[in-house]
């Protein structure tokens, strides 16, 4: 795609760069991937926290959506999104500021997977005068939080739900195990292994006789590679909007469907060592070493020319705070990469890269550059 | 130190705790070792990149202090600080700003280890009619920037500096290979070679015939071990105010000198394999994983009461982007974590935790709460 390079080469560095067209590209690719199956997207809204993101990822203000924070539900609440599944584990202390959302007319979902939970949500609801909308966590793989699909803790805490003035609106579960795949025919075991766990959890609520509308499944790879969603109502996916040199790695995209780079300048060589230095640190790449347990390693990214076409071989080797330190593999020399000239470096994982930035300049088309605000904390 | 458990209690998790008088007793710790060796103590500021913090490591607004990035150079201009030296070598898309900070009267500091970089600084210098104030980078060990001491473009930049219109204001060096060092006696004897290099550096420079005013080394484990500072004028440190679990298994601090954690919410239990999950990820934790190399793997941190004691080999032991996982040892269960209760996670490494957060929460005395807003971006 073209660039206008003057305009990028007068922005201040580092920033994080997303290339619009590639970014376009990713969303329509899976949108109608899961549409063509018969289920709705819910993306997951955490990788850019961006309101104009949103607006390119969502079909209408009252499309699925899932959230990391109650900051980015407050803020797309703000921006008009209706529908907004909070995927963290909810405790206590978080049930007011969920309570104020669903009283706004929002469709607020939470999370739990356990009955100290459950109590805690349908004692607060029951106090004030709120229905909460609940998901059950699933766990289909054991890699974090959730529930066996069998584990009779699962009809247990639907039919606490259901019998406390809260609304069981469904199952989800997460197939982050997926990541650690070593073939596409690992990511397609995981996907089935997702889909069952999450059928089967809502099959025995369901067989409880408590109504479960929604089955929820989703990480990147599986959305992907699912091949039988019977049964599901929605895929999540996050990452998929930019991906990065972790889905790269995974057989996942490939290296141009990548949309997301931090570019940087060079502010010195050792020549001795074959050195570049430049001012993209983990202030602006993230500590993030996802690719380290990969098929290929890329450091700390993947680096490329100002125009965006890849070195082979040249990743960022070493960072501190605000350095990045490029040892050049012997095919290069420091005199290819001049003091001052711009370079774009690919990341590992474009979720802990997006983060470290405030917002980020988008490349539309061919000279236009937008500004999108992050949505931060918490 | 006390701790008014109610209104910590209260606040939204996960969140950075700064505890205010181990940060103070740190500060008048360094302050104190250096001064009676004879030297300015330059704190670095980038590791809280807060105002707040600035006016209690600083003894007035014309004290020497250092920076990572232009935007922190800007806003403790704003906020009143005249002494600034920017850390990262210099490239010319940063010189409109630099020169805006000493047209505004700011004793604004570069930093260069090329006569590229010089030719331009004095280049811009002398066409837009302003005297740019350049520290020479030395290395010391080899671990990132600068030129080695006795390398002859040290004079011939001091001498290009000093002869087209800029001031040739000092030689640095930063003794980053002491982070991997093994022991107390590695560490000093990093701080002699620290000393040496930037020393030998300034007389070559002297030699030449062109003034060379300031000699400045340091970091944080060199600072705390240097016996010598003959000739060293000023002692640049950053995390020592602080501190973190790198710093601990370096032997730099003690464990109840560590002045910042993430307070954390429990949000789940996995019984079957004895795991406590949290609410704070790499989001709130960052993905440092400095301890890994070292004597004590702290994985992403050591977990604390909500008191701050901290409980003996439990640490946070893998993470998402809002989720933490503890895997307790089996000395622990589940049972001691409740759902819902507080808990403190001691840092890897303080500059990379701080760096994800907008603001921290400083606890002073018994029983208040501050809160300090952290300089973002570029």
């Amino acid at each position: 795609m073209p660039v206008n390079q003057n305009e990028l080469s007068t922005q201040q560095t580092p920033f994080l760069l997303i290339d619009h067209a590639r970014f376009m590209r990713n969303l329509t690719y899976l949108q109608q991937r899961i549409s063509e199956r018969g289920c709705a997207l819910r993306p997951h809204l955490k990788t850019l926290r961006s309101v104009d993101a949103a607006h390119d990822m969502l079909p209408n203000m009252n499309s699925p959506a899932t959230v990391s924070t109650l900051a980015e539900a407050e803020a797309f609440a703000d921006a008009g999104y209706t529908d907004l599944l909070y995927a963290v584990g909810i405790t206590s202390n978080k049930l007011e500021r969920a309570a104020a959302l669903i009283k706004r007319g929002i469709n607020f979902h939470i999370l739990l997977d356990s009955l100290e939970q459950a109590q805690a949500v349908t004692q607060f609801g029951q106090k004030h005068d709120v229905v909460f909308s609940v998901f059950i966590e699933i766990d289909s793989d054991g890699h974090r939080a959730g529930l066996a699909p069998n584990n009779p803790l699962v009809v247990e805490i639907a039919k606490h739900v259901h019998a406390n003035g809260a609304q069981l609106t469904g199952v989800m579960t997460h197939a982050g195990g997926s990541y650690s795949s070593d073939s596409v025919d690992e990511i397609r075991a995981a996907a089935a292994q997702e889909c069952e766990a999450a059928r089967n959890a809502a099959e025995a609520i369901r067989a409880a006789g408590v109504p479960c509308p929604i089955v929820s499944v989703g990480s990147t790879p599986t959305a992907h590679f699912a091949e039988d969603f019977t049964g599901i109502s929605e895929v999540r996916a996050g990452v998929y909007t930019t991906f990065d040199l972790v889905m790269l790695n995974l057989g996942v995209c490939s290296l141009d469907d990548i949309a997301m780079s931090v570019v940087t300048t060079v502010i010195g060589h050792n020549k001795e060592k074959n050195w570049v230095l430049i001012d993209a640190g983990w202030m602006a790449l993230s500590r993030d070493r996802g690719t380290a347990s990969q098929r290929i390693d890329y450091g700390y990214g993947l680096v490329c020319k100002d125009s965006g076409a890849p070195y082979e071989g040249v990743c960022v080797t070493s960072v501190n705070q605000e350095h990045g330190v490029i040892a050049l593999p012997a095919t290069h020399t420091v005199n290819e990469f001049p003091i001052g000239a711009q370079l774009r470096i690919l990341p590992n994982h474009a979720c802990a890269t997006a983060a470290m930035h405030q917002h980020y300049m988008v490349l539309k088309n061919t000279d236009e550059l937008e500004v999108w605000p992050r949505i931060l904390g918490w």
